[in-house]
């Protein structure tokens, strides 16, 4: 059974790395993981031929993969990367399930208040006032790690979010709660709720 | 033709204003919009109810839509909202075409640049330094607006991005690129390049 696996590690300097040790962890669980190969464009010149082809081979790999294993850490803001956040909802719409994990503790909605800080008292019109931030927007309150729309994909695939408890060290190499969500989707497969796909 | 038009604009107070003039313009220029109601959960006191609820009609509406107009103007950090991206992800792989504007201009690297700091001279390993950021991760430098994998379903859409070349006062309610938006998609219905969803 094939798992990609979606995250912004791809951006580290250690990529290929962090890669080949998420490869073994699959292998120990009796899957094969897919690492897209983000890694190289930096060192190539023609830009536009390699974005292209990195595009094309991340669809590829989502189109061949089983289920999707997202690192959903936020990344450079309080929420997840939106190039995983795009991946995840390609693969949801192809029916692939998909689980993930967040090396960083919390609720959505109290990170973007620590990063925005609150809007006045009685400022919001429409909406309650504890979800209205200083940047004039309101942030959801539906007890999410993330947006919605993360949060309800693995909902409906049945697949968990293993999220930190307490903020992790070196969040974007730590593969401890990586190993979990490969527990997890070892237990989906083991109850027959992680079917290969046609 | 439907055009559903994703966004984080359903967060402000007034979404439900800025959704009426998005399905004005849109049927100005002889399309029919679909605004999520993303704004409604905040009044609401079974959130995971309401959760699926909207994830549900998000996705059904994403089904019945010809194509996507989405705004991926950056969102509380320096990429677009992650809700937005997932969606983007999710009608892309229906085949659905993808246009999107951003009322922020520039490059993602300048952005995260600015944003994130440069690492130390010679810090980066396998990569360019000038990609390399103070977070220990290095940034996409293919030129997009975006992370790549926004910036190439929009252009495998053969649709645009259309960008801010100055910064808009008011990002999230500014409607002129969105109109600007339309006249491309107008276009390319046009010239037969939109065609309604079988």
């Amino acid at each position: 059974m094939k798992l990609y696996l979606a995250g912004p590690e791809v951006f580290l300097d250690d990529a290929r790395e962090i890669g080949r040790r998420k490869l073994e962890l699959c292998e120990r669980f009796g899957f094969s993981g897919l690492f897209p190969i983000d890694g190289e464009p930096l060192l190539v010149d023609d830009a536009g031929t390699l974005a292209r082809a990195i595009f094309a081979n991340n669809l590829a790999l989502m189109r061949t993969a089983d289920a999707v294993l997202a690192n959903l850490t936020p990344f450079r803001g309080v929420s997840a990367d939106p190039g995983t956040a795009f991946e995840v909802g390609f693969a949801f719409a192809l029916g692939k399930p998909v689980a993930a994990y967040s090396n960083v503790p919390g609720q959505l909605l109290h990170r973007a208040h620590a990063a925005i800080g609150h809007a006045a008292i009685g400022a919001a019109g429409a909406g309650s006032a504890h979800t209205f931030l200083a940047d004039g927007l309101h942030v959801e309150d539906f007890g999410h790690f993330d947006n919605l729309m993360l949060a309800e994909a693995l909902e409906a695939s049945r697949l968990p979010v293993v999220q930190a408890q307490t903020p992790t060290a070196d969040p974007f190499r730590d593969l401890s709660l990586f190993e979990q969500t490969l527990t997890a989707l070892a237990e989906a497969r083991a109850a027959g709720r992680l079917a290969p796909s046609p």
